[in-house]
């Protein structure tokens, strides 16, 4: 089964957890067991597994790749000033690959699915999702 | 085929090598051409694929990454203190999917697959493995 | 289907866009919905999903990873001198998953598929394309 799910970006940068939506269409499948391929499409965005406890972590996200690829020093700047979020992008990966398992996302306790803007804010975002059983 | 392969990390941070643990599980599932899905189940964990000649490239690994991001200036250690365990995790990333080539892992001559531990050490720590023949 | 494009680097670091000869293979699959699994088989090579409007952010991309990876400081550097390869490898990662959407890779407008030479050149460099139908 494969869908597209749609989203709207309100900031520049953030991270925003898709897992419930992921987790639905896992169900609607009636999938029991394979994988779930998640995947950003848009080059200023990505896919992050990451802690969803409250929002230290994702702004901890945002901190780190600020301070790793700072912005306005990139050759691809003179073309539409976003070098950096296609850099950010690059960085963290455009997929991401979950277990299915016994109908649901297999993820740990603290493990949640993130949709990563770097370069927002954005009316529509789509995230590719298809879900493969394992025979 | 699915399973859950299960290791105990004895320190902080560090590279183990699952390779083998995953070949074995190809071989059990008789499938010739496909994908195998690895998967870290953990927010301060990853997949890595990487050279294994030595213990050069591991400790290099965990040099790299703490230099990239430092412990202790996140504004999740004010949590539970393993801010830089959670980014250094999302950096990485969660999983790898490798192509089952002839019943083996179709890895090139140095590659092999990780497990990263970056908040041990664990009793406990699974990786899934999902593998999927290609029709 | 699985099937391995072989491709020549020219120079110590660089991106190659491999979009082509991957929407070739998805073409002669056959196969509507599903997803490529795209792996680059070489521990000091990578895949990057990434914008292709001209060459600046490939030049971005290698100068990043310059600054983030500096050569020459590392622990494998006493075997092989190529210490800053293999670390650039495992911080973008071998493998990608891109969806399949009627026929053809669901990539955004911008998206292409880089591999990632980051110790060339190289005689032959190898990425395995392994295409899987969702049922």
């Amino acid at each position: 089964m494969q869908k597209i799910i749609t989203l709207t970006t309100d900031r520049k940068q953030g991270l925003y957890d898709i897992t419930s939506d992921i987790t639905a269409l896992i169900k609607s499948s009636k999938i029991q067991t394979g994988i779930a391929s998640v995947y950003a499409r848009g080059s200023t965005a990505a896919i992050m597994i990451q802690e969803n406890w409250d929002q230290s972590v994702q702004h901890d996200v945002i901190s780190l790749l600020s301070k790793l690829v700072p912005s306005g020093i990139w050759e691809h700047d003179h073309q539409d000033n976003n070098g950096d979020a296609h850099l950010k992008s690059g960085l963290i990966g455009a997929s991401q690959t979950i277990p299915v398992i016994d109908g649901n996302p297999g993820l740990s306790t603290w493990q949640n699915i993130f949709f990563c803007e770097f370069d927002g804010p954005r009316q529509r975002r789509e995230v590719v999702v298809t879900i493969i059983a394992d025979k």
